[in-house]
């Protein structure tokens, strides 16, 4: 089958929608983001990509932390709302109920069914994006969320992202089990 | 409701699937990665987190290039059989046929309905990972991907991955539209 080539402005699929929280100018902020990964097992650590325009950069610049909060589908219109307004003009800090855990101003999200808090292990300064790096040291779930002593994905009910179509999507049905479905390749190899 | 504090071993969810290529000791290799994330806008750029260990960081490192390839359902097994051996001491460049775009020694998948090349700018030291960051320099997908001229989440079929429960799922039914759904909360606020 023939292949086209479009835009290099390209991403993958779907992405894992998540709110960015810290403290700018002593005010709790929050702004949605899709840019983020683990990027080291040990010890763990998450990077977000943020465009340096943000209000959300100056404070973890000045505070060294960040909150990773993962909202559920009751929480898809004011997450999508935090991607609209900017902190610079908008307080955004009494949209959700805030809470802290072991690091000062990181606020993390009451309502999002797991939150983490880093401390800042390193800025990577890109051409238009800042990909801040940093150290997960807490992380807090209610036990409803759990399986097995597990975070259960159907019960947090999380809305991935698709660009640049700019689509929410729920998570589907089960697909197969990871490390395990390609023994069966494996042996016919 | 209590919370309380689980393994600082945490994950986003759910994560992108991918299939990271490269050539290594003159031989195609593949790799399957979850730890991947747009991290620049202008121009595009896509990390990657392998852990050092890894055959392919070698071929990336030599290379300058590695590629991004987006499987579809059809390829979840052969995916994750990519992710339970090592190119050190099995062959992998026969599992699936290749194409190459602009860039030499970046081998990319013709099955997947997806694939990006991209041009190394930065390898981010890290504690037990790297972290590659690459432009992306050519985007090849074939048409019936495509719903009005962008990628189609349902047509492409990926299968996203949750960890430390390690399941892949299906993406399921339209959630939202983003920077969208939350200009009704803006205005009731």
């Amino acid at each position: 089958m023939a292949r086209i080539k479009i835009s290099a402005n390209a991403f993958v699929y779907p992405m894992p929608v998540v709110l960015v929280g810290t403290v700018v100018e002593n005010r709790a902020n929050f702004i949605t983001v899709a840019w983020v990964s683990r990027v080291n097992y040990n010890p763990p650590m998450i990077g977000v990509a943020l465009g340096k325009i943000h209000h959300t950069n100056q404070g973890i610049h000045e505070n060294k932390t960040f909150s990773v909060n993962i909202p559920g589908m009751d929480l898809i219109q004011k997450t999508d709302y935090c991607g609209l307004v900017s902190g610079k003009d908008t307080d955004k800090s009494k949209i959700f109920k805030t809470f802290t855990g072991e690091l000062a101003n990181t606020p993390m999200i009451e309502e999002c069914p797991l939150c983490m808090e880093c401390k800042l292990f390193s800025a990577v300064d890109l051409p238009s994006n800042t990909f801040f790096i940093g150290e997960i040291t807490g992380v807090y779930v209610e036990e409803r969320f759990l399986t097995d002593g597990k975070p259960d994905v159907h019960k947090i009910d999380p809305f991935p992202l698709t660009m640049p179509d700019n689509h929410y999507w729920k998570v589907g049905s089960h697909a197969g089990k990871a490390w395990a479905i390609g023994k069966d390749f494996k042996a016919k190899a």
